[in-house]
């Protein structure tokens, strides 16, 4: 599908004036546009752009609230629940990770729960927030239904990342952000949107079959990695993020794009620590020399690098920061019909 | 392999009787000899009595302390750091898991890292005690080397288990505790061991050759579960488990059964909270009906019930208890020489 280039501070400005003119507050759509912004910039087009005019949607449709009162119930000087009351999930995100961050800084650990939440994007990125104030940090989100568990011919679990963040001592950050779906639904849907195809053994079509075909494999079941240990790790994250957050669970996430009946409810589980608990200041060498170690290992044929978890993905921010953005014409007509 | 069946509470008191002469004292014995019968009604027997004599052995080469100076430093009322001087695992992971609980018990969350340690067995078997107490919990630990990672020729990452443990309004707790490898490395030594064969595409030979032996896997490389994905959560546990804790990393832990040139210094994590944190007494109904809601869905053909994880171990463990344990006659000569 063709695509346009547009200046990055334009597409700033438009995304705002978009979020404002659907009533979020200049802070919030500030937020949101950094939000999507990221996605594009570290190669993640299915969290970016692609998701706005769902995100307006749900706000004339009444299910994403533009103007939440949100409420942050202090349990411990570690720990605190918060109730989004329906906001957009980068909104929820940002303040459940700055809360998660600042316990963290005061009692060494920070456990911030989150219920009537949204779809928020990346883990990585909130999970880059807590490793940018030199912090550990593990993130959960549930989503809508796309896995099936094992031995189950039907979705119920979502794609249900595991994310993972570290310092290593340099300025490139350890982010594990790993769906625990053999592919990204998100990627599956801009594929569909392009018109492309997607890889062999990822998805089944709605009767069970095998497919390439993106918009088959939305109607139908995306397969988990390693069988029934990415299935029981999907549910695990269902229960950290769902269960114990008092968010929705056991598939009752709605389909952003497709499910208008009610807002998504969706939960999210932050937990924060310092690095250096344990070990002091001698966790930075630690660090640095366990990547260092895994580093010089001898290579695969034609593997240059070993890369460590977030590595490519800074790398195509880095190189991504001072380009134009390329989006495709559909989603620029989204914008100016948005905007209009 | 021929077997025979012993009565449990003989070998108990046997393993007892063998921990005590190689100079554990009676309430540590105990410990061990609970943990490694566990592992065998459970039907994890890799885990079990064919490790026994390598415990032995390193007690005798002085690389387990069996009088070991447990230090417990207490950093807040959540978080503990443990120098377990060495010691054999369990006993270590013993004394770390009850005071995860009891601090979680206190201030709804207890962190504990443990460092100094060795082999423990089984996470599920610690995280089952804090599910017992009604808790949630979260188990990391690191091992030898046994899985590339990911882009490498060269085993780095052990197996790494990630745990997770949940009550579940029943009896049967839910205790996920997988490899982040195809096969878990002790199956294959009990193939070995057995003169059986290991499944295919599950580990390579020491030329990068995929093999179904288990001699040859055990000179070669395990393969990690979804490539890069599980290559991330292996290196993942060994950042949490290892240079968190203070314990070894980046592929130091030793080999227990072939490397006597030092003690393992293996590194554990163990994260202990309230279900009821966010939810209150709501999440006995909550968890019940997550659970049930999966088992509702349709299933594959010929499989009867969709089970959570720790559901087939527990039915193993309960069919298992009231009778006698099967051993090969191998590991009946290990004992009967380690108790001579």
């Amino acid at each position: 599908m063709e695509k346009v280039k547009v200046k990055q501070n334009l597409l700033k400005k438009e995304i705002i004036k978009i979020f404002k003119k659907y009533k979020l507050s200049k802070e919030h759509a500030l937020i949101c546009a950094e939000a999507l912004i990221n996605a594009e910039l570290v190669g993640a087009p299915s969290h970016g752009l692609s998701r706005l005019k769902m995100y307006c949607d749900r706000i004339s449709k009444k299910l994403i609230n533009p103007k939440p009162k949100i409420k942050i119930k202090r349990i411990s000087q570690s720990i605190a629940h918060i109730d989004a009351n329906n906001s957009i999930g980068f909104v929820a995100a940002d303040i459940a990770i700055k809360t998660a961050i600042s316990n963290a800084k005061k009692t060494g650990i920070g456990l911030v729960a989150v219920k009537n939440s949204g779809h928020y994007g990346l883990s990585g990125y909130y999970a880059e927030q807590a490793v940018k104030k030199n912090l550990m940090v593990m993130v959960f989100t549930n989503a809508p239904p796309a896995v099936a568990p094992h031995g189950a011919l039907k979705s119920l679990f979502g794609t249900n990342p595991i994310c993972f963040g570290t310092p290593t001592g340099s300025k490139i950050p350890f982010i594990l952000d790993t769906s625990i779906s053999m592919i990204n639904r998100g990627k599956i849907r801009v594929a569909a949107r392009e018109g492309g195809k997607i890889p062999e053994g990822v998805a089944l079509d709605k009767f069970g079959k095998p497919t390439t075909d993106p918009k088959k494999a939305l109607e139908g079941v995306q397969l988990p990695i390693a069988g029934f240990r990415g299935s029981g790790l999907a549910w695990m994250v269902d229960i950290l993020s769902g269960v114990l957050t008092g968010g929705n669970h056991a598939g009752r996430v709605k389909d952003p794009f497709t499910d208008f009946s009610g807002p998504q409810n969706i939960g999210h589980l932050f937990f924060v620590l310092k690095p250096n608990l344990f070990v002091g200041n001698s966790f930075n060498k630690r660090i640095k020399d366990n990547i260092k170690t895994i580093k010089k290992l001898p290579k695969i044929k034609g593997v240059k690098e070993i890369l460590y978890p977030g590595q490519s993905k800074y790398n195509r921010y880095k190189n991504n920061l001072k380009k134009e953005i390329k989006i495709t014409k559909n989603i620029l007509e989204d914008l100016n019909s948005l905007i209009a």
